[in-house]
């Protein structure tokens, strides 16, 4: 990934909630663009580059993607098994960033092929340090197919 | 995973870097016992709980595998797409760690559903550092089902 930006999709639907995941990463120079959805189908748009995403200038690949689970239009789940079925998206690691620890939550989304699965911590403090740790180790340690 | 033992797998055939793995691991605390196993064949016995490993007391799950790719018998790229097709097992984080840099080593993996996959670093100071972030990362961090 040397050289090009370095670029973060989110997927969140919660005002409050977005602003933090963004706050954080910026805080600690993660990404160079947090291109930031708010339902399931504008995020599949982007992925498939259709409508207004057809460019692929306009719609590049992004590094990781962090999906929250409830979403309006298309659920997360649902986002995270189209992503997991396309040749030419199932290398983006997919981390899903969400308040729910229900175990049948997390068993769906392992079998649709998550690659990580992260319960949104409670404080701020807290919060910026998993934010500092999954960008570190998702665009510093981890390697990707070019995408 | 509170108050269970962390039991990590790492399946590596090359002595020296296993014992650096192990080594860096016990340095930093990252679990309580360390499944080694030398050849693909013997990790997937252990998980399928076949001949000697019959018994579910002495093959407790692992809650992370690390995988090298070129191992003896049974390779990496086979046991990892063996695991993620077995519903009691897909849900354990798979870790490639190799020296491989090949794009196609990097596509296979993720296209056989890997978790994350991780070039080894020469030094041992950022061997070490790596150990420390991918163990606080998906033994702290991450949350899978109960295996």
């Amino acid at each position: 990934m040397k050289g090009e930006p370095v670029i973060v999709m989110l997927v969140e639907d919660n005002a409050d909630h977005a602003e933090l995941v963004i706050r954080t990463l910026e805080d600690h120079r993660i990404a160079n663009k947090i291109e930031h959805f708010r339902d399931g189908q504008v995020a599949l748009d982007y992925l498939f580059r259709r409508n207004e995403f057809a460019d692929p200038e306009i719609s590049p690949r992004p590094h990781m993607i962090l999906l929250d689970l409830r979403l309006p239009r298309v659920d997360g789940l649902e986002v995270l098994r189209i992503i997991k079925e396309e040749d030419v998206l199932k290398n983006i690691p997919v981390i899903v960033l969400t308040t729910s620890e229900a175990e049948r939550d997390v068993a769906q989304a392992y079998g649709n092929h998550v690659n990580s699965y992260l319960v949104k911590p409670v404080g701020f403090e807290e919060f910026s340090k998993l934010m500092h740790d999954l960008g570190f180790y998702w665009l510093g340690w981890n390697t990707h197919p070019r995408i």
